[in-house]
């Protein structure tokens, strides 16, 4: 993106984020490094046992509490901000805080911060500078802001799905019976790298091959892929920040005739929920439209967690489609759709696409089969 | 690690944690999914917007509220834990904590956090969970037993700085005029990956050129490398969820003579805070050795960092090689040794090395050429 519409990208999110404070019951919002953070300013920084503080106040420029040594990154950025910072010696960084706090006249206000991404560290500072602010969750604005995507945040998604889909291809050929776990999660990482994800992938591929497939969240084992195993692969790319996230399931020779029938149960769930999947549908309906076709099957219980999750800057973010949220489906929302079924110590299915809603329906940004395949 | 001995480790970590807490102002201790978790459980979580806290109560086995889609992990653990699981719905995970914290009996207790990891997501739920507990930083305790790292972690440790540098000279022959920062980043990190760092390596690759060198952190950039350059490089891998933290700084063709003059400058720099990290020294004393040989070559104000930090599970932990640390290094502790010269607008130079202090000494444990080595 050339630098002057980048610049504007941020003092325009700056003015969205102004008015989305004066409808709420919050004064100022105070970030930390995170998504949000260079959602908001560009910035990208390393969480360490550095501080790093960003006051947004309305109307006003960002106020930024920062290492003297990450100071040039400021310096290159073409919107004003307010900069306190700090050296070596962690006795001086309360004062850097107070200061800021003092520039940008918190004392007395609400404060949001984001409770999934601050830490203890830099909330400590911000109570200790500002004792009399009340801190509360600012979570529900940024999710506002961040949750319907625009044509340049869908574009990158797509390309981090190509991606991710052209690494799985050049992955396929050398997966064999004996290879392990760990060594097919880092040949599929270098397959990530090598079709251009950014060096920060969205997270480690998940790679759970016979039992361990019954578990949805393992860590890719020593473990030899064998004959009879499912072999569940479940990975993503990073372009611009933005994450893709997929999952499909292979078997190592001919699975017998149960985990056959449940790979072909978990599409069908996964075709249901692509279709339940529109503008003004409610997020649960989606979650039910997958989990029907898996009870109807007699699977139910085996189905251990919700359909899908938002994505974008972050792997998990809103909308969770998910049995209780009935909030709305709307145009640019980004999901995964990824209904699995766990058969413990037998083996897993899962099928992942990611999601968008269009204004006339939906689309799945993946389109790898979906079918359960054969390695032979 | 055979898985014995690995049984083992976990519940001595647990007992010399009893130990510590004895001795310390607080009672128990509270962790979310990080490195310290690892250290003490063997257990890994990604950070979600499901909160994960574990309880370390003195004799007794420790306490774990966790997402039921990850209760498979706990149960594979050889160690007595007791679990208390939540479902998919968030109005459930509450009471999931509310029912940990009372097994716990920590209403009353001071509870030791880690500010540093801690978001507050899972701070606020233990805050209502056990509304009467005081929550204090638990952080010197668990430096106190990370910071000396055993034979088998300095092992780890060692192999990452091998396959750092074996990576590095994989590269090296990659590199040429007209490549970008971002390119080369990419290039490095497939090579870290192909000789055998985790797929989690510690830290996405720096490489800064000409003018951006001056800037210790700054992010690859689209910037191609061009004749006259510095290049800092500063990379690592990962073993065992141990790493290694390694900068060298090269040029692109023949350098002007102030820029070689500072590369020949800081390689004494060095050296010297080599020679100067034994058993019984003050950090602080390693890195008035590396200082004092920039001030004398008139470069002081242009050092703008300390001298070094700790290294281990973390790629920053204590110590802190730091004017004002008078902290005295001992046998098994590691850090970097990585000063630098940063001539605004025109270039930087650094060199970093991972050290360990032994009984007689200290090594080392990188040993890549540290003079300006120029690339044609």
């Amino acid at each position: 993106m050339p630098k002057d519409l980048n610049d504007n990208l941020y003092t325009t999110r700056h003015a969205q984020l102004a008015v989305a404070l004066q409808t709420s019951e919050l004064d100022v919002l105070a970030l930390n490094p995170g998504k949000s953070l260079t959602y908001l300013t560009g910035l990208h920084f390393h969480l360490s046992e550095r501080p790093v503080l960003v006051l947004f106040v309305p109307h006003t420029p960002p106020i930024i509490v920062l290492p003297e040594l990450e100071a040039l990154k400021v310096q290159s950025l073409n919107y004003p901000v307010q900069v306190f910072p700090y050296g070596e010696d962690p006795m001086t960084w309360t004062e850097a805080f107070r200061q800021a706090t003092k520039a940008a006249k918190i004392n007395e206000k609400r404060i949001g911060v984001e409770p999934r991404c601050m830490r203890v560290l830099e909330l400590r500072y911000l109570e200790s500078s500002a004792p009399r602010a009340q801190i509360l969750s600012g979570e529900q604005i940024l999710v506002s802001l961040r949750v319907k995507k625009d044509s340049a945040e869908l574009a990158a998604m797509q390309e981090a799905v190509g991606i991710a889909q052209r690494a799985l291809k050049s992955t396929l050929p050398l997966i064999k019976v004996g290879m392990s776990e760990r060594q097919l999660a880092s040949e599929l990482t270098l397959q990530l790298l090598r079709h251009g994800s950014e060096p920060e992938i969205p997270f480690s591929p998940i790679v759970a091959s016979g039992p361990n497939s019954a578990n949805p969240h393992v860590t890719p084992s020593d473990r030899p892929l064998s004959p009879g195993d499912l072999l569940v692969i479940d990975w993503g790319a990073t372009v611009n920040g933005y994450v893709s996230d997929l999952t499909r399931t292979f078997a190592i020779g001919e699975p017998d005739a149960e985990l056959a029938r449940i790979a072909q149960v978990v599409a069908e769930a996964n075709t249901a929920a692509r279709e339940a999947a529109n503008p003004g549908v409610p997020a649960s309906k989606v979650d039910r439209a997958a989990r029907e076709v898996i009870e109807r099957a007699g699977y139910g219980k085996f189905f251990t967690h919700r359909t899908g999750h938002g994505l974008g800057l972050e792997g998990h973010e809103e909308p969770y489609i998910r049995a209780d949220n009935d909030q709305s489906l709307e145009k640019g929302m980004t999901f995964t759709i990824e209904p699995g079924i766990y058969l413990p110590d037998r083996g897993g299915v899962r099928i992942e696409d990611d999601f968008v809603i269009t204004s006339g329906g939906g689309e799945s940004l993946s389109d790898l089969p979906r079918q359960l395949k054969v390695i032979e």
